[in-house]
């Protein structure tokens, strides 16, 4: 078997594939939108929730091509997100990833369709695509959890409270609150999905892999906190300080430097842990986790 | 059986309860963005796409309960589209059915996410809510229809080209093209999403159907630009030639308002020719037919 870097490299370079063949080709007519739908979506990005889709699937024995329609049904989710949450009225980013964004590159107007495609495109795909090999039953399974991750109740809903945050004093609780509905619910889809390509899913393997998301996640917004202080600019790719510049409660803000480590330490910790019964199935996946709190973005 | 306007006025009644079923409650948590979405969506339209529903369902001789979450999810994707369209990157409009639009009774981020989380619940509901009665390959079908119809390549993609016409000067082929994708694609999988209701579907029947709703959606445009310029500004309930004023292309003005009105009596014959086969069933799917031709807005 390969390496684990050479296997995360392979995903990444996999879900490029796979995204560039399920978006309608860009002369397919209306043809300027479908061009800023492959503009947002072919970027290159770490497609951290595609590869949690392999790496999951990996720790139960999946095999690669069954994940595919789910990893980029994710990814087409959280890339919509990505281009409604640039807009003017919502964070107001001019660049993502050394692009200009979506509707800096097109316009506010096609932004928001690029969006409202994409999400239609992700529960088709799932619904319907020929590659989609799960049976009926599991195709609906898989379209109730990424609707519910993605809804009102799940990431939607954590942008809305992330809005309502901006200049408020938040406790610790209200924090975390956020995050797993704004990142969190979206990463846990994502080892879900990989679960339910399985015909039969062993319950007690789902809780432990749905435990490790959901620290992970956590940990990812805590190390992204740490870092928005004490990164310099140009590492970070955006300016230092800009989240509590922008009044954005941060963990740091909230409980401290030190107790925001101390904090990252354990849900690595406590991710890693409950990967322990994959034995080295898993080895991908705390690649990931580790990759998470040790990156410097 | 209740005469056709009763029918039609309960079928009324009937969506709303429906609608205020499925909607998350408004002390749902985040409570400000569930408001939106319960303000935007319970607010006594003419629910033209769950009528059509209901009517089809009739023609076909299926139970009102087996179509209650296929009408329910074709509102939401309609009722986000609205939303978005009324955002100032897109028409700009401030009152919807005489109250204030959704951004402008909120504010512009959680119209962006109101609309965006209406669209998640309208796949969630089909795949997964216990009112759904349909069987798994039944519902991903309806997913893939309704996916189809509102994506890039049927409704969203008629935005992008409505918005890519203002001020051009379209043919009558390019502007029909444009209603085809901008209405009528969610028109059709209305009658559609009744016809998959069944478990054995009639190929003739579903094809008879979908044209009397392509005929349908054509003719409610070329209606609706009949009446931009032929209605009061008091009856229209905005401005009397505000589609012309804004540079938008329509059927009067590409081939003249004789050719308009031969075009829509037209439409309004092939759409009934369509029914035929479907005798008195299809009494509640010529109402709809004669009222879309007849309405004063």
């Amino acid at each position: 078997m390969l390496n684990v870097h050479t296997r995360l490299q392979g995903w990444q370079d996999r879900i490029e594939t796979v995204l560039d063949s399920v978006l309608p080709a860009a002369a397919t007519h209306p043809s300027r939108l479908h061009e800023a739908m492959r503009y947002s979506v072919l970027d290159g990005g770490k497609r951290m929730r595609p590869l949690l889709v392999y790496a999951a699937g990996e720790a139960l024995g999946i095999a690669q091509v069954h994940l595919d329609i789910p990893a980029a049904a994710v990814e087409l989710i959280h890339v919509y997100s990505l281009v409604h949450d640039d807009l003017p009225a919502m964070d107001d980013d001019d660049l993502r990833r050394g692009k200009p964004t979506c509707h800096k590159a097109f316009d506010e107007a096609t932004a928001i369709l690029v969006g409202d495609g994409l999400q239609a495109l992700a529960f088709q795909l799932l619904a319907a695509h020929p590659k989609q090999h799960a049976s009926p039953a599991q195709r609906l399974r898989m379209i109730e959890l990424l609707a519910q991750a993605a809804g009102s109740r799940g990431m939607v809903g954590g942008q809305a409270i992330d809005l309502a945050a901006v200049g408020k004093v938040l406790g610790e609780i209200e924090l975390e609150n956020m995050h797993i509905h704004k990142t969190g619910a979206l990463i846990r889809a994502s080892v879900l999905l990989a679960a339910y390509s399985l015909e039969v899913v062993d319950a007690l393997a789902v809780q432990r892999l749905d435990h490790f998301a959901k620290c992970l996640g956590l940990a990812f917004q805590v190390q992204d906190d740490i870092l928005d202080v004490e990164s310099d600019t140009q590492t970070l790719g955006k300016t230092r300080g800009a989240d509590a510049a922008a009044g954005k409660p941060t963990y740091p803000s909230i409980i401290g430097m030190a107790a925001a480590k101390a904090k990252l330490h354990d849900l690595h910790t406590e991710a890693l842990h409950a990967l322990e019964p994959f034995g080295d199935g898993a080895h991908a996946l705390r690649e990931i986790a580790d990759f998470t709190v040790k990156r410097l973005r």
